[in-house]
Order: C-alpha cells, then sequence, then structure tokens
C-alpha cells in the first residue's frame, strides 16, 4: 500500500505500475482524448504527474510536458520514468512515454518531500468573480460560440463555466475566468487540475481579441500542497503574445476559497477555428 | 555559414558544434558560473537554447531547463541534441548535457519557423518605472544588501539596476523590477535572455517579505521574436506562492521600448541567505 499514485488519479486515468513504479503503462480511449480522438494534452500532463509521484513516493513541485506525437485512440501507452538526481528531499525526474518506438509525449520536473519549517505563502490574491452557480456553462453561448461536448473527449469528464470578473489585482486584454471542476465532484489533485488547465491557447487567441485556439506544443505547471479540498477550481487565463504565428500564455489555478494551487505556462500554434475543423477548444 | 548559433551567443558562450550540430560542448569557466563557482543556472539554459537553435536552423519558441547537477567550474560539458519530432515548422527538441556519465542538466523546449500571416500580438503593458539611468545598481544598496560581484561568477558580464515602479496594471506583494543589460552593450538574444533573467527565486523571498533567495529547480521560458535592438531589459519578477519551503514565480523580460520579449517560470527551494553563504543572489 503507498499514497501515491492516489487513487482518485487512478480512477481519472487506469495506469497500471510494475513493481518498481518506473515503468508504467495505460490504454488511450475515452474520454481521455481531445475531440477529434488524438492524445488530450491534458491526459498526458496528468500522467507525467502521477508517473513522478508514484516513482519516488513524493509530491510533485513542477512538471513541464512536452507534445510530441498525437497519439490514437486505442494506443497503450508505455512510461518509462527515470530520476535523474534523487536528494534527501528533492528529485529531479524525466519521464518519456511511447507507443512502440514513437514517443507520444516526454515531461521533466521534480518532486519533493516538504521541510517542515519552509517557506509557505501566498504572494496574490484570486479575482472577485460571480460564482460557479451564477457562471454559464461554456457549451451555453449560442450557436457558433461552442461545440458542445465530443462523445469520447475529455470534455465528458469535466465541467467549464465562464465567470464574470468583477475586480481584478491583474488587468490585460483577454483575461478569462473559467469555473472548472470534475463531473463526478471529486477532489482536485495535482494530476487532476493538470487535467483540466490545458485551456491556455483559448486564452491567447481571446487576447487577440480572435475566435479561436491553438495546438498546445507544451504544458509547464507548479504546484503547492492542496490543504483545504476543493471541488470547484478557478482558471484565471492570461494570453501574453504572439508572434509569427506562435502564442504564449499563463494560467493561476485557484481553490474556491481563494488559494492560489498551481501555476502554469504553455506556448501554442496558434490555428484558428475555420482553418482546422474538430479542434479542442473552438470558441 | 550559418545563421544559428549566432555569434553574438558564441561569444558570451564558446560552444564548438560537430558538422551535424546535434552535439557540442563547452568548456566551464569564468565568468559562466555561480558564486560558489558551480554552474550557474543562466548558463545552462542559454547553451539549451543555442543547442535547440542550431541544430536545426530555426528560432526558440519555449525551453525548460532542469537542473540536475552543479557541474564544476573546470568541467566539459558535452550536448546531446535531439529533434523528436520534425515538422514543416515545428521541431520539438530535447538537450541532455553531461559531464562525463553524470548528466549536468536537461532541456525540452521547441524550435520554429515564423508563419508569414500567423498571429502577431501583444496582450500586456509594461509598468512604468524608473529609467535604468536613475536606477541604482543592485550592489549598491548597502552593507548587508547584497554581496559584491563574485571575481569569476556571472556578474562580470551582467548588470542590474533595480526600478522603481511607479504605475503597473499587475499589482502584488513583492513584485520587483530590475534593468538589465550585459555589461558590453551587445543587443539582447533569447540566450542572452535566458542567461540574465535567472531571477525569480529572488522575488520569491520578497514576496515573503524576506531576506534571502533559493536554488532554482529549473527555468522555463518563452521567447517571441526580437523585432528592434535592446540593449537593457526589464526583468518584472514576481512570486506566486511557496509552500513545504519550495517557491514558484515568473518574470516577464520587457524590451526598453515596452515590447514583451520573454515570459519564463521558476520553482526554487527557498533556502535563506543566513543558512547557505555564497548563494547566487542574496540580499
Amino acid at each position: 500500500m503507498t499514497g501515491l499514485p492516489r487513487q482518485l488519479d487512478l480512477d481519472m486515468i487506469a495506469m497500471t505500475f510494475d513493481e518498481s513504479r518506473t515503468r508504467s503503462s495505460f490504454l488511450l480511449q475515452p474520454p481521455l482524448l481531445r475531440h477529434d480522438g488524438a492524445l488530450y494534452g491534458g491526459t498526458a500532463i496528468a500522467v507525467a504527474v502521477m508517473a513522478m509521484e508514484a516513482a519516488l513516493q513524493r509530491d510533485v513541485l513542477w512538471v513541464t510536458t512536452q507534445f510530441v506525437f498525437p497519439a490514437a485512440n486505442g494506443s497503450t501507452i508505455d512510461i518509462h520514468t527515470e530520476a535523474l538526481a534523487t536528494g534527501k528531499r528533492i528529485a529531479q525526474m524525466r519521464v518519456t512515454a511511447s507507443v512502440g518506438e514513437q514517443i507520444a509525449f516526454t515531461a521533466l520536473g521534480a518532486v519533493g518531500a516538504p521541510r517542515e519549517d519552509g517557506l509557505v505563502g501566498q504572494y496574490e490574491q484570486m479575482p472577485v468573480v460571480s460564482g460557479p452557480d451564477d457562471a454559464p456553462d461554456l457549451h451555453a453561448r449560442g450557436p457558433g460560440q461552442m461545440q458542445p461536448p465530443g462523445d469520447f473527449g475529455f470534455r465528458r469528464l469535466v465541467e467549464y463555466r465562464q465567470a464574470m470578473i468583477e475586480s481584478t489585482d491583474r488587468h490585460a486584454d483577454g483575461t478569462m475566468a473559467l469555473w472548472s471542476r470534475f463531473n463526478d465532484g471529486r477532489p482536485m489533485t495535482p494530476a487532476g487540475i493538470a487535467f483540466l488547465a490545458d485551456m491556455v491557447p483559448v486564452a491567447i487567441a481571446r487576447g487577440a481579441g480572435r475566435m479561436g485556439a491553438g495546438t498546445s506544443l507544451d504544458n509547464s505547471m507548479r504546484f503547492v500542497e492542496i490543504t483545504e479540498p476543493t471541488e470547484w477550481v478557478l482558471l484565471e487565463l492570461q494570453g501574453h503574445n504572439a508572434s509569427g504565428g506562435y502564442g504564449h500564455g499563463t494560467v493561476r489555478v485557484w481553490s474556491q476559497a481563494g488559494a492560489l494551487l498551481a501555476t502554469g505556462g504553455q506556448t501554442a500554434s496558434m490555428i484558428y477555428m475555420s482553418e482546422i475543423p474538430g479542434m479542442e477548444l473552438p470558441q
């Protein structure tokens, strides 16, 4: 019996581990897919978190997941987890996920045991926003605004509601705030947060005043300990800039009580909805 | 003759490349070091950028560098650069840097050729700050505030001046703004920006109202095209949060004219100055 991987996370992605917990695998199937039927980026980063946490039985501190190849529905994805350096508290980890010989995604990151007298704090505040009960579902925004959830995609697991920002310490074009939760109401874990926070490209397009999204090249997230269970999280999404068709942005993930649970950054190839049907999150 | 690596970057770090440009190496020596004489994190991320750009002759889009082992002064560092996926425009890259059999640092990232009609834009504004001529050198802040530049460290190449923030769209505890340039006045490149922007841990400590810094576990940066040469950049640093002794924060890198050239994130083990003499940037 070990604490990691968490049963809650295994309920989301049914990874199986060998005895050393450095080799694992999972069957890529609904609802772990994008709308086009390929591997969803949020699945990849959640798997990377689970693999790192399991290997050394320590909580994830940060992870960067690189999306290499869009593995297809029905693939078995094999994961190799290496500890490149293992200190008394911190370990630097590398994850390589493959379908046969083809790398599907890779990840770097660290896990760490907390220091009892270590620094704890939060240096930013959550925006004041309308609550989840007052926020409309992202799907209910009218014709042409949003595709319905795919029959097989990750949206079967996750709900997104668009919050109204009433006041904030951070002002910029195109900031978006989405309440999100798992449909079954499970509490958030780092892997769960990673699964549902893969939404930055939408905010880059929003920053540009466009309808559209993009294809994520990567997802980098940083986590603190979750001290109070939360069903809902607020994704505060911000596009920063773009050039040559490539955009960058960040996400802050807040608990409903206003604790900053995670921060993340993504780069995306910004291709518009009209050019690619079946995109992950057109709007 | 190729455009990448840039001569300006080779003047900073004298990497040598094989004919394929997928194998390279450099001698770790002053001023590419921390104050304690080990590999400076900014050197590692700059090398990762140069290696990725050189291999496929495309500009860097994003990079995450993981610091595995603090290579010592005098080490020869060998770099292996792999293209894990090579598209017509985008390539996903992996860099492994070793001293003998010991991995010193690894990196993931992407390089890309710009799309002519691709998205270009900036969705945030630079804070209004005092100019570099009116900003005191970080070293000139009085006894106990800052160590003098090391004789052999990276501070021999780079200048930091603390700007006063007059107004900003982003309000949080502990935001810091530092003007930075290379002492020889060279214009900024992505690798140059990566070299000098490894300063987030200072802002995490500042967020906590403490004097101290930390040991970076990684550095993740995202770049847009630099369209106008700039000698100075403004590092807008923000600590986000911390738990168990591990802190997270971000940096925005602005040109003197207010163009957002890069954004970055770092996680650090937050150990205080009084506990570790010879830290990279005590204050």
